[in-house]
């Protein structure tokens, strides 16, 4: 088949509820309330023969009942009615259906010939498939959230298809908790019919898509995937995480999705060749997420440390070489810039150690200095919101009034360390605007801060610099793909 | 030497601050500050010449000046004047000196004469000394908070010692942010007296301490250090997380601490054979850190899989097998032990999936059933805590009566939903106290989540499968050493 246009899935107008329960807890209300909950767009229209109306909404007996158009169809119904339901989609001229229903080719032979029916049935009609077994999509466009979980995303420019619900959710819920937004989202469910290189071909040209999440499992359709996950690569980055790299992983994942895992190894050169970006932990896959959307790509290896403690800049420079980037020297004319306004003892040289310099100006003259270094790619800035510096002398203490003066003073001193990421942070955005350099920042402390600041100052940042080297030796990997694709090829092919 | 005993200067009852000061933000008035807002049970007596009274207290002239004796000092004065006050701190008799003064070794040839001389000075009179270059002590049971931050810790069993200040204090900070409690803390600084093998040596034999962490840059010692990381290993886990492993880290952390990297590939082979627990980041160093004190070892390393969502019941898999665990299929008697209370698709293997069931009572019936498991040594529980189904229907939706009918149904269920907790985490803590076997929950959640379950159930918890899963490896290395050195050797030695 060809590749489906999949923009009437992802941002229909009128929607129709098949099997639309009143009753809590299934999941034919849950997902209607999502919907209505996340104030969508568009109209949707409810059908049970058994109800009149249903969550404010007039019911319908049957699809056929509804007065003009469906672009999709969400189906909540058993198993067994499914063929049915998909028969009278058809007639109805309803283009995609998102088969929420379980207990297909998932749960054993059985639901395997059931699933093949309703395929069957489907291709019949021209009528194209999400799922079974589906947890829901979700679209930023049209505001929809026809999704199991009653996550909220973020909106953005992030789009996932994952073979897992559970694991798709969850990262809404998680880029939600980081800051990170979401365009489109779609549980591929069985994959009976529209496949993840279905999914993969369509974000791979959507407009609004910036990066492309993948949870994948089965490998059923590797052959198809490799031009597809190129053709994708090339515009946008594809971080992909694999469910089944290992034998274990494997098993588990035949009695899950009923997906055969393959060959990991040869799976994973292929996506290497494709330029796809493959992630090893759901952690990374977040941490990569938020900084593929926001940042702009390093043009090589190299990079600047900037740390306010010697420890961090050591266990920074061990993290890259670990990764394979370089921590270049620093130019003597550079130390000489540098010289004026920090401590004499100061390391001299890259990662640049501020030894414990507090204030504000040498901080962001540094970063400036070392994201100008032409002989750098990329900046990690530890300590740049410096949550560690909160001080917590709000407790009572007793004691005399000259103790109580110097808390007092120490508190002014904390007030005027919480008005640091404003001038930081804003400086930070700035130069990575004119230099189209990417800086990372570093700063300990909980999702919440780091969200604000991706929020509030579209800064980047990481509670440990671990973290920031991995995602950076990501980027670079992807930045030298797309160098090496970009590089007119005619010498070679001559 | 001999390995000096160190109680009196981690639990001093009378403290001098030598170089104490009026003038806020400088380290000689902070710490104090710290030591108070700590409220430190001995006694401390502030030393200036220039100052009558300082923080409400009577403020000496010299250390000779005190009336008794002193346990400790600690030093803030410039560089130059520290000769003199080791000297005079000597005549007083006072055995333990911190020396948060920098400009020593660290900064030169100049600094390291200095060194040199401040050490010969404090040998004549048999006096020890951390330091110079330290950022503080802590000890929870005198209360004592001898830092330069105003890190607060949490009171529990894990003591640290830091070849960095920064990494040390950050640690505790996270501590407390995480839940997991220190007794004692050292800043080493430049090390130029008591150094890593003196703290080891000393913490291997500590009773309150359950759990040592190290994180150290220099290699000077290593040769003193495998029979102290032996001895201290056989008796209590060690983390050791080594700074300056790789050329580019090893140059960095000369330019930090001095410290000469050496040979990283001789000195980790020497610390695995030590029995010292390897950690590669600082955040796997708190996930140990939190085990390890809270948790009993595992016996092997087979670990049961329970989860709520097949695709995280496979990236768990994957994330054993890829860190050396092994996953055994369920056998058929479990799973007809199983069969009654799940969904009849359930996974019926080894991570036992149960399909999305959200009630709690099977979810604590299969943790039990496997942590009973004989061919079992651990158990990682998903979903132990569910943060990821709150529901967020308290914004406000506007629509008919039977809309909002519906939203308060599900805020009752989210409800009943947080009662969950109880149930299943005090299951999972008896489970533990009973069978001896550790269980792990994943949660995903913020920072906050995971620091009430173990506060409030005792339970040890991670946001993600992976950081589960690499703790339990480390534990199951660490059990295995143990496992080895407590067999007989007789029999191989006849």
């Amino acid at each position: 088949m060809n590749e489906p246009n999949l923009d009437q899935l992802f941002n229909p107008q009128r929607i129709a509820l098949v099997g639309v329960s009143a009753t809590p807890f299934k999941w034919g209300s849950i997902i209607p309330l999502n919907i209505l909950k996340g104030h969508y767009k568009g109209s949707i229209f409810p059908v049970n023969p058994g109800l009149e109306r249903v969550l404010g909404h007039k019911c319908y007996p049957s699809v056929q009942e509804i007065p003009g158009p469906v672009d999709i169809a969400l189906v909540f119904t058993p198993a067994p009615t499914v063929p049915q339901i998909v028969e009278q989609c058809g007639e109805k001229g309803i283009p995609f259906l998102v088969i929420i229903t379980a207990d297909f080719s998932e749960t054993g032979p059985e639901g395997a010939a059931l699933e093949k029916r309703v395929i069957k049935i489907a291709r019949k009609h021209g009528l194209r498939l999400v799922g079974p077994n589906s947890m829901g999509i979700y679209s930023a466009q049209t505001e929809l959230h026809a999704l199991m979980p009653p996550t909220m995303p973020l909106k953005g420019q992030v789009s996932m298809f994952s073979q897992s619900g559970n694991v798709g959710v969850q990262m809404l819920a998680w880029g939600a908790d980081e800051g990170i937004g979401f365009e489109k989202f779609v549980s591929s469910g069985n994959e009976g019919d529209l496949d993840s290189a279905d999914y993969l071909a369509y974000l791979g040209e959507d407009e609004n898509t910036r990066v492309i999440l993948a949870y994948m499992e089965g490998l059923g359709s590797d052959l198809d995937l490799y031009p597809v996950a190129r053709a994708a690569s090339l515009k946008k980055p594809v971080l992909l995480f694999k469910g089944g790299r290992t034998r274990t992983g494997g098993k588990a994942a035949a009695s899950h999705s009923g997906a055969i895992a393959g060959s990991n190894r040869i799976f994973s050169s292929a996506m290497h060749q494709a330029g796809v970006i493959q992630i090893q932990t759901s952690q990374a896959m977040m941490d990569c997420a938020k900084a593929f959307s926001n940042l702009p790509l390093p043009q090589g290896n190299r990079i600047g440390i900037l740390t306010r403690g010697g420890g961090w800049g050591v266990i920074t420079s061990d993290a890259c070489e670990e990764s394979g980037l370089s921590v270049p020297p620093l130019p003597e004319e550079l130390i000489k810039k540098i010289d004026p306004f920090l401590p004499s003892y100061w390391s001299r040289g890259n990662p640049v150690d501020m030894v414990a310099t507090i204030s504000h100006d040498p901080f962001l003259e540094c970063i400036e200095i070392l994201t100008n270094w032409e002989d750098i790619d990329a900046v990690i800035a530890l300590g740049a919101v410096r949550a560690t510096m909160k001080f917590p002398f709000s407790d009572k203490v007793t004691g005399p009034p000259e103790v109580l003066g110097a808390i007092e003073t120490a508190l002014e001193f904390r007030k005027a360390m919480t008005a640091q990421p404003d001038a930081i942070l804003g400086g930070i955005k700035k130069l990575i605007d004119r230099t189209g350099k990417p800086i990372v920042a570093v700063s300990t402390g909980p999702d919440s801060l780091h969200r604000e600041t991706l929020r509030d100052y579209q800064v980047v940042s990481y509670p440990t610099p671990e973290r920031a080297v991995s995602v950076m030796a990501h980027m670079v990997d992807y930045a030298a793909f797309k160098g090496q694709n970009e590089r007119p090829t005619s010498n070679i092919e001559h």
